[in-house]
């Protein structure tokens, strides 16, 4: 919330908003498609004095099973071609705060392999944050849909599938504990919670002191969930 | 903690403290078999001015995938028994307690079908308490093993495992948002994170908007859950 970083002057204890967003959370069967979510959102508050305080948040992030790396670099690529239409600060800074926000503390991993991340945004002008909001939201097909077209037919085995349902329990871990959006939502009396948690997967799994063997495929994307890489230069 | 009813004084920042406990999470495979759940724990803490605080708490219920009335009598007769040995107000002030705190806020529902649950004791002295646990530890097994050598060989069918998935869910997003030793010990630095969530299932499942037909044997799991029953008289 704008609150984050203003405080914000109520009227008799009120404060009259107005809240919109879109969101969209893909959980593929199969594992070597990546699970994307994107999320764009308005948000403008009116303060005692009749002062409008507004902004606008937002994201796009990958979470795949296994690392492809072309994939990876496709999706940033594209994120960061419709930032830098409107100022090339804007991936770097975005890119770091999803690595940042998507942290699923108690693991030590981010929840994928990010993307990029804002919120409470109001500079340089409504139009022109709006202008840039709607870049990024006509990067969610070209970002995805290429990547989805790839893998979509690629066979994959048990063993493949199981680590996904691991993975997908890792993704209830952050949604359920950390997500602002998330928790939030399950605290507000009357929200529409079958709308709030149609984030989480179809199924997850959860095992005792899974640890994938060295070297394996398994063990590559944790390595990159740990330590986020640079996938644009 | 036992901070919630009194105030405790730190010396230099610093309260040393004590716990032990012994907790067990039980998810069958077969439907038809409940879950269940017991933590017995001691804590005691050193003031400032030397004198020690010290405090019991713990619990077992049952969490069944579908109601039956037999069995929930048979689990809550059984604490009932171990309760009533040391006082006979125990067992519905902790069946109470029970129901309020396995309580998932955002769905209106209990996790299961209780059991008893208690927090913070420390009267009427240590010796009589433990004694108490002690009882409470010892009804574990005749409580819920009945019940599994009732039902471990009963068949099931693959809708009655989806529903168990679900359920499973639930009892996800219950110890992910509200469990207090949960999120306690994922907030903790150096944690063992393994030992904390070994109370998860397996796998569980969500799906958008499944609400299961009238008078079916799903619906009427769900009454209980959202409007507990006394089980004993």
């Amino acid at each position: 919330m704008r609150s984050r970083g203003k405080s914000l002057k109520a009227k008799d204890g009120k404060l009259p908003f107005c809240a919109m967003g879109v969101s969209s959370v893909i959980h593929p069967k199969n594992p070597h498609v990546p699970t994307m979510h994107f999320n764009y959102r308005y948000f403008e508050i009116e303060e005692a004095d009749g002062t409008k305080q507004w902004w606008f948040g937002g994201g796009t992030d990958l979470t795949p099973t296994y690392l492809n790396e072309e994939d990876a670099i496709h999706f940033h690529k594209t994120l960061k071609e419709a930032c830098d239409k409107h100022d090339l600060k804007l991936y770097p800074k975005y890119k770091k705060w999803c690595d940042d926000y998507f942290y699923i503390k108690h693991r030590g991993e981010r929840r994928g392999i990010g993307g990029i991340f804002f919120d409470d945004v109001d500079s340089p002008s409504k139009e022109e944050v709006f202008q840039f909001v709607k870049s990024c939201a006509k990067a969610v097909v070209p970002c995805y849909v290429p990547i989805v077209k790839r893998h979509c037919h690629d066979s994959f085995t048990p063993e493949e599938k199981l680590w996904q349902q691991l993975r997908r329990g890792r993704y209830v871990e952050f949604n359920l504990v950390y997500d602002r959006g998330t928790k939030f939502g399950l605290l507000t009396p009357g929200s529409r919670i079958e709308s709030i948690l149609m984030s989480l997967p179809l199924t997850a799994r959860w095992e005792y002191m899974h640890t994938p063997p060295e070297s394996s495929r398994e063990a590559e994307i944790l390595e990159v969930l740990r330590n986020p890489k640079d996938w644009v230069h």
